[in-house]
């Protein structure tokens, strides 16, 4: 059930896709296109990196939400979804770490 | 039902969190501690806006999966969930992004 | 000779650690301490890598100017300089790149 | 006189640009391509986060060394060099810091 916020929060961000600017953080952040999107994860990720060497839980879980929120806000701007991440985890699934990561280094 | 692939995985890691170093990529990147997690976060959100700049989908998708998985592990190793990041979320429903943000500029 | 730029601004820096943060934006950042710092990093570092993406010259030399500048500006903060960096860089003159990648993965 | 390390790193990077990648770590990452060398960036940039939240001196020089390693990596790929950095810098000077914010801002 919890999961679902994250079906609300894609809902959302494809409804701020074209709206007015003035009108959510969200849409201005559309609005100044996709390097400001990038901008923001190199910064949620410095952000995640030192809540976690800080060690205090709370901040870790608000920094990986951000980071999340972001991560969405991206896959929206180019026409994706978080569905879409789910699939590749999925195919992922049954596909030990080792061989995974082999796999990658392969390609 | 797709978001249920999280729960399997984050199920995973928690499994992988004290598991034989060579059983698995995960259980390598635990044994090696916090710094070698937040590297990978900090490379895998690098790889991503990589991605994105070249703006290629299939690619966007897995390094969006590479870098969400590499927070749950960091997660895990902080005794934490991606269940805390829904919790979250969730909390910021019905705060409008631009409070939202003024909230967090206020901090 | 136009190295001495770094020296210049070594000292600029250095000036500025304890200045009204109303007179500069280096002020202004010293004042908001490391996390402000550090964030900003994490920030140009994805700028710079956006830029070099976009293939740009003079956008990865401004880029590389401004993660230089935040650098100084962390050392400066950390009671260190660009001069320790230098020594650092002087002291790993001679082995070789290979050799030195080796020292580092076995440390 | 300690600056002069940065041209002499500069000529071996240079040198390296086209040797064979089994000779030194440089040429193997040149060979590599743009992209290798600019997730060495996030990943370096994620390390001196890491090293400045430490808040050991000698670490903090550690990466910083290597960040700037890399970023020349990157400047002599794209055939520019730490000297089009000091140009930029040098450029800046005698634009105060809030100012330079504000024209970026504003651009």
């Amino acid at each position: 059930m919890n999961e679902d916020v994250l079906r609300r929060l894609g809902a959302t961000l494809a409804s701020r896709r074209h709206a007015d600017p003035a009108v959510s953080y969200t849409a201005k952040l559309f609005a100044k296109g996709p390097d400001a999107i990038l901008k923001k994860i190199g910064e949620e990720s410095a952000e995640l990196i030192m809540a976690a060497k800080d060690g205090e839980a709370d901040h870790i879980v608000y920094e990986s939400a951000d980071l999340l929120y972001h991560v969405m806000v991206l896959l929206t701007f180019c026409g994706l979804s978080i569905e879409d991440v789910f699939r590749e985890l999925h195919r992922r699934e049954g596909v030990s770490g080792i061989e995974e990561k082999n796999a990658r280094t392969a390609k």
